[in-house]
C-alpha cells in the first residue's frame, strides 16, 4: 500500500452508529498548524447543509480540520441542518482545542433525514483520539457510501530543492455526474501557497478531473473537493515555472482520483474514456463527450458489449453542438469502425467486439472539422446499477 | 377493439424478412384521394435517409402514401441510403399506379446497416394486394420494434353537423425522449384544411403530446409524426372556434398515443406524470419535470418503490431553472411528502410508499415561486431496461 502520510497531517475514522452496517462512518482530518485552505462546491441549486457552512467559512482561505460523516448527507433538513453541521464543527473544535471557524464539515449519504447529532456527538472524542499520521485510509473506508473500494492516492516533488507532498483521498460511486449521492475529495499537501493562488490551482485541476467525469448524470447536493496547505515543506509555490510544476501535479492527483471514482462507478464493468476531437472548439467537443458518456443506449450497448455505434452517433447528433454526419469516424481504441459517418463493415465490428470486451477503452470521435477536443470519462451501465438504486435505502 | 377505420384510407402490413423474427416488418397507408399532409420530424442532426427525403416531400403539403418498414433505421448509410429510401417510394408509387412525389418513406430499426432493398421490393406486390380499410390495425403490428402492444386511436367528432374521424397508430419504446429507437406516428383524418393549418395544429399537439414524454432522454435519427387530411368528410375546420375544437381533438389523439407509448417503454413497470407547477415560467416548469423524469436515480427509485424523494429534489436543483429549496413542496398523488424543502416524516413515508406500488401515480412538484407548470410523462427504470438494451442487436 502506499505511504499516505502527509507532514503535519493526522487522520482518523471511525464507526459512530450512522450506517446500519456498523461500518466506520465519521472521520476527521487535522494540520497541526491552520492550513491555507481552498474549496469547490456542488453546482446543484440545492445545497446541504454543511456545503452552505464551508462555502461561508472558507472565505477567510484558512482551515485546520475538517470533519465528514456519511450515512447522512445533512441536506433538505432546514435551519436544524445547519445547527447541526454548526454543532458538528463546535465538537470537534472543542476536542481539538482550535477556534470553530477553522473547521469544515462534509456529509454524504441519504438526503432529507435528520443528522443524528448525538451519535456524532458521542464518537466525537474516540475519533480525536485515535488521529494519527498514517490514519488517512480509515478516514478514506468512514467517507465510502456504495463505493466498494477506498479511493487515495500520494505524490511528492521538489520544488526549489525542497521536498513536498500531496495526498489525496475521494469518494464517490453514483449521484456522479460529477456533482452528486456525493464526491467528495481532501487533498492535503505541506506546500506553501498564497490562498488566491491555491484557490484557482484547486479549480482549474477540479475542471479537469471531476468535471470531466460521468457515471449517472446526475449531481449531488454534498459534492465538496477541499485542498489544506500547511507550508511545512517551505517549498513555496511562486513564479509562472513552478505554478505550472505544481499546477501539473495537482492535474495528475485529482485525475487520478476521478478516474478512481469512475472505475468503482455503481455496478460498472469497465471503463472508457470518450474523446472527441475535431470539433470546432474545446466546449462543443465537451459538450458530445458528454452527452454521448450519458446516454443510457450507449451505456447499456457497452455493458452487453455490443459494437452498436448507431447508438453513439446519434447521442452525438443529439448533442447542443454542430456536426457533419458525413465527416464523422468512430474509433473503438485503434479500430476505425466508422469512416464518413458509415460503417466499415461486419470484419471491422467483428474487431471492435474484441475491443469491447476489455476491461478499460477508449472510443474516439473523430468530426473532422475544426481542432476542439475533449475528454470524458465513464463507464457502463449494469443491471447491476439499477438493481443498487433501486435498493439503495431498504 | 376500437374501430380503426377513417373513409378514404386503407393500410396494410405484412413480413418482407427484414425482422429476424419473421415477423411483419413492412406496412403502408394509402388515401383514394392525395390528402393534404404536415410532418414534424427529429430534431437530431443526425437524420435517418427517408426523414431527409420525407422533410422535403411534405413541402409540397400534399401526400397519398406512406410506406414503413422495421428491423432497420436506415440511417448513417450515405448517399445508398437516400437513393433506397427513394426507391422504396417508387417501387410503392409504382403498384399503387401514383406519382412517387405523393410518397414518404419511414424506416425504423437499428442504425448503420444497408436496407434490404430487394426484399422490400419483392415484397410490395403482396403489400399493396392486402390494402383494406380495417388494415390500420396490421399496420400497427408491422411497426413494432421492441414495442409490446401496438398503439393505435380512433375518435370522432362533429363540426357544422358533419361527422368526421381521427384514427392515429404509433410505436416506439425506446430511445424515446422523445425523438429516437424512433417514435413514429401516422394520423389519418378524412378532415377538410388547409395545408399551412394542418402544420399548426400537428406542431402544436406534437409539442403537447409526444414532447412531453420521455423513457431515456434518448432522442432518435428517425422520428416522424405524419398527418394526412383527405377531406372527403366534407367537415372543414376553419375559424377560431372549429380550430380550437379540433386542436383540443388532435391534442387527445395525440396525448392517448404518447401515453401508450411510455406505458410500453422498455422494461417499464409503472406509469409516472411528473407535474411542476409554481415556477416562474412554463418553460421553466418544463425543464425541471424533464430533468426529474430523465434521473436515473430517480426512476430506479421508483422502480425500486422507495419513496426517495431526496433524489427528486435533487435533480431538480441542478435543472437549469431557478428555484428556492425552501420553497419547494412534493406530493406523491394526494400525499405531501415534502413541505417548505423538508420531508414530511415518516408516517407520511409510509403512505408515500403505498402510492409508489400503484401502477400509475403523479408526482407533483410545487414550487411556489409563478405561476408556470408542465407535465412530462415517463415511467421508471428497470433491470429490464438493461437487459434488453444490452441484448438489443444479439
Amino acid at each position: 500500500m502506499e505511504n499516505l502520510i502527509c507532514p503535519g497531517f493526522m487522520a482518523a475514522g471511525v464507526a459512530s452508529g450512522l450506517k446500519k452496517s456498523g461500518g466506520k462512518d465519521l472521520a476527521i482530518i487535522f494540520s497541526k498548524i491552520p492550513a491555507k485552505a481552498a474549496g469547490v462546491f456542488t453546482s446543484n441549486k440545492v445545497k446541504a447543509a454543511p456545503v452552505i457552512l464551508d462555502m461561508e467559512r472558507i472565505q477567510s482561505g484558512r482551515c485546520q480540520a475538517v470533519i465528514v460523516n456519511s450515512g447522512n448527507a445533512n441536506c433538505c433538513t432546514g435551519d436544524k441542518g445547519l445547527d447541526d453541521a454548526k454543532t458538528m464543527a463546535r465538537y470537534a473544535a472543542s476536542g481539538l482545542g482550535i477556534s470553530e471557524d477553522l473547521v469544515l464539515v462534509c456529509s454524504t449519504g441519504v438526503i432529507g433525514e435528520p443528522l443524528p447529532i448525538d451519535k456524532i456527538q458521542q464518537a466525537i472524542p474516540g475519533l480525536i483520539d485515535s488521529l494519527r499520521p498514517e490514519g488517512v485510509y480509515d478516514l478514506a473506508r468512514a467517507i465510502m457510501t456504495t463505493d466498494t473500494v477506498p479511493k487515495t492516492i500520494s505524490r511528492q516533488g521538489k520544488i526549489d530543492g525542497k521536498t513536498f507532498t500531496v495526498i489525496g483521498v475521494a469518494k464517490g460511486s453514483g449521484m456522479i455526474c460529477p456533482d452528486m449521492a456525493t464526491m467528495l475529495c481532501f487533498i492535503c499537501t505541506d506546500i506553501d501557497a498564497d490562498h488566491e493562488l491555491l484557490k484557482n490551482l484547486l479549480y482549474n485541476s477540479t475542471q479537469r478531473s471531476f468535471n470531466r467525469i460521468t457515471i449517472d448524470g446526475d449531481t449531488s447536493t454534498n459534492d465538496t473537493v477541499i485542498i489544506m496547505a500547511n507550508g511545512l515543506s517551505s517549498a513555496v509555490i511562486k513564479g509562472v515555472e513552478r505554478i505550472d510544476y505544481f499546477q501539473n501535479l495537482l492535474d495528475d492527483v485529482l485525475i487520478d482520483l476521478a478516474k478512481q471514482i469512475v472505475r468503482d462507478g455503481e455496478g460498472a464493468t469497465k471503463f472508457i474514456e470518450i474523446y472527441v476531437k475535431g470539433a470546432l472548439s474545446d466546449n462543443d467537443a465537451h459538450k458530445i463527450a458528454n452527452t454521448v458518456a450519458n446516454s443510457n443506449l450507449v451505456k447499456t450497448a457497452l455493458f452487453g458489449e455490443d459494437a452498436n455505434w448507431g447508438r453513439i452517433i446519434a447521442a452525438a447528433g443529439r448533442a447542443d453542438a454542430p456536426l457533419e454526419e458525413g465527416k464523422i469516424n468512430i474509433l473503438f481504441d485503434d479500430v476505425l469502425m466508422v469512416k464518413n459517418g458509415m460503417g466499415c463493415g461486419k470484419a471491422v465490428e467483428a474487431e471492435a467486439t474484441k475491443v469491447l470486451m476489455k476491461p478499460e477503452l477508449r472510443i474516439s470521435i473523430d468530426l473532422n472539422m475544426g481542432k476542439g477536443c475533449a475528454s470524458v470519462f465513464t463507464c457502463d451501465f449494469s443491471v447491476e446499477y439499477v438493481k443498487i438504486n433501486a435498493d439503495y435505502r431498504s
